[in-house]
């Protein structure tokens, strides 16, 4: 089942359109292209609907806001709804300024996403609208907030990945727990913008499967880290691990993914 | 002929201002510095002239544009022609939107660019005025648009130089045909950025040859695409074939560039 | 002495804002998680103040300035001052614009910095309000400034590094001279900014000791730098240089740091 995500995304090319951020763009780029994609970054206002039109997807991040980004965000979003083109959303940090948390708001009436992509904290923000002090990072000792995936899947219709020390994703309905994955890719800055553009080009891809292209990602992201992390050598750190990541993506076969893939409903 | 270029540069050292963009700007700035330059990154209109003043060569990318960055390239392409510094202009997707293709036509009225890189479908918008529907990647269908890299030439007085499955370097009467490179590098996010970056670098050390400075970039870059290729294992992707490029740019001698080079007059 | 330091920033991890720029921001951010910190980059002014009030550090680059970025690093400064927790200044290429200049004037006026880290222009340029024409490179021939730092160190009460052929850290009173490093670091773009995004990690879970934890973060960047280079194959270059230094930091034991940081009271 998974594998044919990945057929169909190397077999389409999509163009997937991306307002990124200022940390993680290049990472994100070279991840789409590995995946099979090809993207394309445009955050100007004055240009991203014209952009969202050609684009077969669209991946939305909060980071590094500022009003104009979120301003473009809404425009691309909405075109891509237009257009019936899925729209992956990553509320990077949005309980941790006033900005992100009102620019999520905004941006939750404004668009409809089919794929939400957080840690615990920030699904659990964008749910209850709660500002928290941990930054970026999800509080490591949280339960992990399945009862607020399905909350927020169930009111958005987007499909919801919480990524932590396990990973769910959840169209509201079916809970999928994803095994895959490995410690180290908590010190690799955008891991998550990454396994949200990865969601982005999947369901560009396979867009009437939002919640197996998802599924996808999720694995097919745990996986690549499990690869990058049997590569290393005892001097390799987290900057060899990040480049493994994008290569074991680049390398993916749909085979491998299907023998690799853990998950299991809940 | 093409390792002088080389040489040059490395004694030179030139300081080369670089208005990048969001996803592909450490890449360059690596790249320059691998190639014997000195970066310097700025792109805010209050500051680029001043920056572009004590530069020996200018980069103008028209990724992730906005309003603002697009009139600073005009006021550092301005500065840049004062001086008779080389300006390089890379018109990443200028089909794409009508921000960038107004900003490009623009700056082609304002700024006298020494060279001009992008794929086909960039060259074909830029002469043309017509917009596409790819992003930021070539129509792999294309003819080579040899025809038009010669009249844009001619119109500009710019070396152009059109990336793709071959690469042509003109400067609208010599056409020459590069075939160094590897399939590969469009898994690479900003190769064609960085062999702008290049090209801008060689430049600003040979100021007074330009279409061979411009050449020797192009070869250049795809020969350390097939260098990086050649040292690649199974588990490599992209990312480590990233950096690779970037490698084998920086252990470059003069030597090996001629050697390696293969271009044809067409 | 040094080890310490370290221990105490991976038991603290510490929640630390960056503002950085175009060209740097995912190295400093790795290169951050690598020293065991949690990293957050914000830069808009309507939400930094929030950021930095939950944050136990700061650390303020002036690369890739505009007028909203520097209006949020006065913002950012300020509330880290009031709640008296460290800020970290590095002033890139300070001397090449009046934009530069004289946002750090303002900045220096505005916010009490804990450690300030430039080359031996950038300092002198801070120090004296001069403009330099080297862009973001320290004149080579030039002498360090040992004068100039002790000075800036004096007037500012922020431990002052100074970074070149040898290092300098210096509260003003004492000097520690620094002979860690290798020269091929000044072919990766920002080993300064992360040099100083690391004295800002150390810093913030070190914030009573500014001087040792600055101290220890130059000597621990110079040994990273050393222990990457050793790491290089014939066929490797600044790229693979880079990713090395990260994960140079990312392995860096205690003991490690005691055994090959090499500094002297000068």
């Amino acid at each position: 089942m998974l594998g044919e995500i990945l057929k169909n995304t190397r077999a389409a090319r999509p163009l997937v359109h991306c307002i990124s951020n200022l940390v993680t763009a290049n990472d994100c780029a070279n991840l789409m292209l590995a995946a099979g994609a090809s993207p394309i970054m445009a955050e100007a206002p004055e240009e991203v609907a014209e952009i969202a039109a050609m684009c077969a997807g669209e991946v939305l991040n909060l980071g590094t806001p500022n009003p104009a980004k979120l301003e473009a965000m809404a425009l691309a979003g909405r075109e891509a709804n237009r257009r019936n083109r899925p729209v992956v959303f990553d509320p990077v940090g949005v309980g941790s300024s006033a900005l992100r948390k009102h620019g999520a708001q905004r941006l939750m009436q404004a668009v409809h996403f089919a794929a939400i992509r957080g840690n615990s904290t920030e699904i659990t923000s964008l749910l209850h609208g709660t500002q928290n002090h941990r930054g970026v990072d999800a509080d490591e000792g949280e339960a992990l907030s399945c009862a607020d995936a399905v909350q927020l899947a169930r009111q958005t219709g987007a499909v919801v990945i919480v990524t932590g020390s396990a990973d769910l994703t959840t169209d509201g309905f079916t809970v999928y727990r994803v095994g895959n994955g490995h410690a180290m890719m908590r010190s690799v800055t955008g891991a998550g913008c990454m396994l949200s553009a990865l969601t982005g080009v999947y369901l560009a891809a396979n867009p009437d499967r939002p919640l197996q292209a998802a599924l996808a990602a999720v694995c097919a992201m745990g996986l690549a880290g499990e690869l990058a992390h049997a590569r290393l050598s005892p001097q390799d750190g987290n900057a060899t691990f990040r480049n493994y990541i994008i290569d074991a993506i680049y390398n993916m076969t749909p085979e491998q993914l299907e023998e690799g893939a853990k998950y299991e409903i809940q």
